[in-house]
């Protein structure tokens, strides 16, 4: 099934916004075998809709469509469809019912412009919109589907979950194409490479690997037939890559390093602190990221002021001997905040995030201090002097390092 | 004068990378007078470019092409410039001893395959990428104007904004759109209008007022025929508003509070310090995103786990009265880090980022109190129960909320 996308909005001529609604589809067609040629974004201009979506027809069996069903005169996607299958715009009293009572659910009323969003044509189904006024069109004939979705994005991306895609999984009938991705920490790409040498070079499913932030990548892609088929192909080089290096790899697919220390300490009953540095919050921020963080993180001292380390239990004649951004430092801070806060893992960070060198310290260089079970550890990491890159990067690497020891602790 | 993107790249298709470079673009082509028809993403595929490159300079003046000027045999955009022009590549040699250069500066070898970035038409003119090796294109031709820069986002927007925009800003001969935006806090919408009631209704310079998450939104949109005379539209009507509103006024066009905020600080010779529980150290994050942040901002304590509360310095049994999520505890913690730190501005924040309730107060509740000069100010605020963007949101009140302050001080 060829596909292609056209985004409706001024809004996004102008640069304001970001399309990030046809990323979220493009990314989940290749498991439906639905191939994706062409994402246009376009402003609310009636006559070049109707000329665009004709041409979408002539060339694709599957047009989808983000924004422009929204209630003002400016909002015209269901008149464009309506015209280009020359078909009429009646008001359905059920879903005008509905939509009446979605507002008193809110305890307001309904305002008058509203009815606008009620409009169907007989070629349509209505997808629901459990979080909006505006329902979305699956409007099919002639062999041809165009999906219309509102264009805010919590919106979009439910209609699309819920609705759009499990209807278009019953439909499409291409060639599937599924992933699956195993982020590995601790070793460099040629080393995860001799690994699972064996599996390269095959066509299908055909094996990858990716130097990332977050580590060196595997990723399995397959082709087949249906989703089932791809899975079948997937899992026994699964095994394969599990068996080789499952010492290594910290997480599948969207996985993230706070996530999964999250869940090793959730598992383990252990609880985290940290002092940051260079870092300013943000492993702590991204740690809370994660729901239910607060059954095992206690804190993190942002000690962004050289004096506050001092007063945070790190002393000042260390941190006169080796300077502030050591390994030392980075190891007694993790060792001070752990016993403050009466953790079971400390982590100490202190840096330079730029974008200048600090005491002849160039920009980008990071020390990472993990203390547990009495040990401490401290590596040290230098990233281009990009300061929210270092700042994101250190975050991750800490986590890492924090996630690699206590697996080596087994548990 | 009439412009399209055209976004190539068969990973911008797979939904694996966000699109930023045309919303780049896109943002900035108003006040060079420039008119944005049509975005369109699409993968590199010769004829499919070569047949839309021909439709783009049917319909428009000028077609800004981002992608696809790699090494690899995948990089079609120079070769489908050249068949659409009807012209033959050559590779010049200044341009291929200025890429060795390059090399050699890093201490390469230029690998051979990078020869073919070297390649041009008679109707080029090469733009140079300081950050790459893929020069970029202005062909121009019949009175059209295709543009080619690379994809990476850090190459792109360097070479647009030095080289291809000034070069556009020449040539375009259309109306020009700016605009300023005024961010106010501390008044409503309503309050906002009322202040400047007399300018609205105006067709150019025309005032909008837009309620956004960090406060009430003025903005002035003005046409012209060249920037001058556009700016000479905007001015009087922000004297206007700056002598109506001046007190409410936080930030112009892209200023964030955090910079307001440390620039403030850095005016008065005053410190920050924070104690932050629900935003999870995002406030101390986002407070030293800004360089410089080192010179005003002391540290912050993210208590996390209640207990640690306590040990920074707030009374137990204030906790045990008004609950651990309440104005009294957000003021305490304001108070009892402004002195653990030695700062002169203390900020503490208590609330329920979410998915779920705590303790009977619903996700989304935040306190966020500040302490200054011997006063104490708590206020509340309620968001949608999600948790990210609580964090953030309450990250910018409380920012806000201690602008405010020091405005109210004078300084």
């Amino acid at each position: 099934m060829r596909a292609e996308i056209l985004a409706f909005g001024t809004e996004l001529l102008m640069g304001e916004t970001l399309d990030t609604n046809s990323a979220h589809i493009a990314a989940r067609l290749p498991a439906l075998g639905i191939d994706l040629h062409t994402v246009t974004i376009m402003g609310d201009e009636m006559g070049e809709m109707v000329e665009m979506l004709h041409r979408c027809m002539e060339r694709s069996d599957l047009i989808i469509c983000t924004g422009g069903l929204g209630p003002t005169k400016d909002d015209l996607t269901r008149e464009a469809i309506a015209e280009t299958f020359g078909e009429t715009i009646t008001f359905d009293p059920d879903l005008i019912a509905a939509m009446e009572q979605n507002f008193r659910n809110r305890g307001q009323d309904m305002p008058e412009t509203n009815k606008k969003q009620a409009g169907v044509i007989p070629s349509v189904t209505v997808l629901a919109n459990p979080r909006g006024t505006a329902p979305g069109w699956w409007a099919e004939k002639g062999g041809k589907i165009i999906i219309a979705m509102p264009g805010v994005p919590g919106e979009m991306v439910l209609m699309w979950d819920q609705q759009a895609a499990p209807k278009l999984k019953e439909r499409a009938q291409g060639t599937v194409i599924m992933s699956r991705t195993f982020k590995t920490i601790g070793l460099g790409e040629a080393a995860v490479g001799e690994y699972v040498s064996s599996l390269f070079g095959r066509d299908n499913p055909y094996l990858g690997i990716y130097a990332r932030p977050d580590g060196i990548h595997l990723r399995i892609i397959a082709r087949a037939a249906d989703q089932g088929e791809a899975i079948a192909l997937i899992e026994p080089m699964e095994a394969e890559i599990r068996e080789a290096l499952d010492f290594a790899i910290w997480g599948v697919d969207g996985e993230t390093p706070e996530e999964r220390v999250g869940a090793l300490l959730s598992d383990r009953g252990l609880t985290l602190a940290a002092m940051e540095s260079c870092t300013g919050g943000l492993l702590a921020s991204t740690v809370t990221d994660v729901p239910g963080a607060s059954g095992y993180f206690k804190g993190s001292l942002v000690t962004y002021a050289t004096k506050v380390k001092s007063i945070a239990g790190v002393e000042p004649a260390l941190i006169e001997e080796h300077g502030v951004v050591s390994a030392e430092v980075a190891g007694a801070m993790a060792k001070a905040v752990r016993e403050a806060l009466d953790a079971d893992v400390g982590i100490g960070i202190t840096g330079v995030a730029g974008p200048g060198p600090q005491d002849g310290i160039p920009a980008g260089t990071v020390y990472a201090g993990v203390a547990m079970d009495g040990a401490v550890e401290s590596t040290v990491m230098r990233f281009p002097p990009d300061r929210p890159l270092v700042k994101r990067r250190a975050v991750v690497m800490a986590l890492l390092q924090v996630y690699r020891m206590l697996l080596e602790r087994n548990g």
